[in-house]
């Protein structure tokens, strides 16, 4: 492993260009950007949350650990597209800056890209925390969360190729267990990706959400929506106002 | 069909100059910068909302679906005024950026302009769908919303010509019910609006809010004051203070 | 009165020097700025609120009716002090600017700075509106907004040169009624002041708080510490915790 | 103590240098970057709270009643270390800015230092004040907070060099009863970091949080998180939602 490492560290050095562009849509300069913008919402508080974005067939990924509002297009690791989930040692890494620890998303960040995202938004936002409680107290373990008849709700597609949903449908996400170790996560977000082939994120337990979309733009503005959603939803449920008419 | 979305694209390349100029008032500079902050008030999260302004004869109006924060002056649409509400593709576009959509808040806004707003402004705040759903609960589906004997009711016009209200008057603002398609409200605002002439605000029931002003800061202004009454509505009926004295 | 206007606009013309420095700690560009920060706490929404400085025999005083977070130097009015406080048109402006009206707070603006004030601070903060409802119907329409052992107490002033309170004092804010017009608020204020000596601020019920302090940063900081009391209280409201150990 | 200050005043003029660099990482800029950023987070409201790193044998401390978003380098005092903690005239300031008064955070920032910390920061967080009334009523003046199963507690360490706390652990945060004068809490602080020897942060009853970490950005990202989950705490508590499974 302590070879890979070197050869990981030898590329570095000679792929800077991968994440060095004066274009403010380039991925590198749109990472940081966007992670700012996270910060701001409270959806990446104390290094949580990472964002990844796919770009022909390299993957940019914001590193774990950093001060998502401090980060630099530097600090942005670059995968060959396509590449190896497991084991992490063997993923094809094209850039891997010195000192940064890839993020522990990213396999649930490449079965988003799997799947055929174009980016995928990782958050702990507290208003998905507030939700997934309340749907496993009123609902059991196996509810997903539902929403009905608010507007925003047409935020969020129907599906692939089906689009979006209108105001009389039911948005349902689903919602999976947490595990103790982020990457754990795959496994579970494969499946509910499995059960429920229309959705466009997953909420897990006690931790978060996961958003993806088929450009920035989309996982962004569908990241936005689903947390409106939330904290509607959880403002909602102190009224004593019920989510699906 | 084709022939007239053509001509649009035609047309829009002639008109550039529209949305061009250094002055920060100009309706295609106010309009990004207005966007910007509703964006920041949770407004228009997820590309939901707009916002449109009417200067002389042309009608400036934001796109559908872009990204409210990142809106551009070279993304608004220009409309020649006075033109149709209906059918859509024969509404006097002179400028309609390539790739990007009218909004489906235009048929709502012109309803406005034609009651002689200079600005209408569309928000999804959730202080404003969250009242909708509480004075459907407490007082049934034809109830408007009321507030008295609160300073901040001040900030809203008595009616047209008519000054502001007085610290010991009532504010109602009607609300009507969604619908599955934005453009199907126009008759319904139109409706309330005959109903209730004086008003200068429509909420809509698990959706938002509509509210115009005689120009743009006494719509934005409007705005924040009936945005503040509803937050502040809430939180009264979260702790169970009466709304009406 | 109308040869009063004209004499009025005719003085503004001469006077743009009292509200142009390059000194960003001069009142006429810290007013602009305080009421920016303060339109992002949601203090001054929809033109309400407003701020006036005393710097040496100038009052410096935000205008009536205009977007707090836009405001500049050029928009604020001066008062050569002392000054009447009625009539409002026998007031000694040395400046005011063309096409704006000056702050209905005027007189209790005024008010404080008879009582040694440099600043004084007024906002529509909703946290202070709901404490003032929450005091009546817990306490009665004459007691006070009060306070104990929270730290953040030690940000207000135990009185004038008496330096701050302690953690084991109680804080008391009395509130005053409101009335129609702003204006008449002044002999509430002025009687509140009577009786309470010591007070840095009065509450006004339904519609917001005034705020002094010997100078703009204890005003500010004084008005910031009681907006924090004010918030918590309603949190521990809603937790059914006593404000009072 | 008349000579002391004429000594410290002389010191004061000598030793600039030690707070002026061009390196935004230096902690006489860091320092005036982060209290803006708790500023708005509502941490150090009305000149509340504070922060102290330490830099090789110098303690760069934010000085005593400034407003914390208009914090600028040259505010900064500067320790040599190690010093005196009591008497607080001996300690040995190498730069103490004319008329600024130390940090009365002072003695319990040196706590945190002695115990290997590299940076501590101190705010009135209401949601820090909250649940320490609320685990006071719930489980008596005696008990911690806890919350477990929440992502977000991954955030914190387990202890010194036993790296951080994983998913199913419980986060304990001691708590201590607050003092009529911040330094008093100096050895309530010290008895709760002998008596939880794994713990990076004090809450004080009624008063806020001391959080510290081995560096700023641990610092920082460690404040952040538990402030995440005091929040989400207090929300929970609304819910009826237990904080340990």
């Amino acid at each position: 492993m302590a070879s890979t490492e070197d050869q990981v560290v030898a590329t570095t050095t000679n792929n800077d260009h991968l994440v060095q562009s004066d274009d403010p849509e380039h991925p590198a300069n749109l990472i940081p950007e966007l992670c700012r913008k996270f910060y701001n919402w409270g959806w990446v508080t104390g290094t949580g949350g990472g964002t990844s974005i796919r770009h022909g067939d390299h993957i940019f990924i914001a590193p774990s650990g950093v001060q998502k509002e401090l980060m630099k297009s530097e600090n942005i690791f670059v995968l060959q597209w396509p590449t190896k989930k497991y084991p992490a040692e063997e993923r094809n890494y094209i850039r891997r800056p010195l000192k940064l620890n890839p993020s522990a998303c990213t396999p649930l960040f490449l079965t988003a890209f799997e799947n055929g995202a174009g980016c995928c938004i990782h958050t702990h936002s507290q208003w998905a925390v507030l939700v997934t409680l309340l749907v496993e107290r009123e609902k059991g373990p196996d509810a997903c969360f539902e929403i009905s008849t608010i507007e925003q709700i047409k935020g969020i597609p129907r599906g692939k190729g089906k689009g979006m949903l209108g105001y009389y449908d039911t948005l349902s996400i689903p919602i999976i267990e947490n595990t103790a170790f982020e990457e754990d996560l795959t496994s579970g977000l494969e499946a509910a990706m499995k059960k429920y082939p229309d959705t466009y994120a997953v909420l897990v337990r006690r931790h978060g959400i996961y958003v993806w979309g088929d450009n920035v733009a989309k996982a962004k503005t569908q990241c936005e929506s689903l947390d409106y959603l939330f904290q509607l939803a959880v403002e909602m449920h102190k009224l004593g106002l019920p989510w699906v008419k």
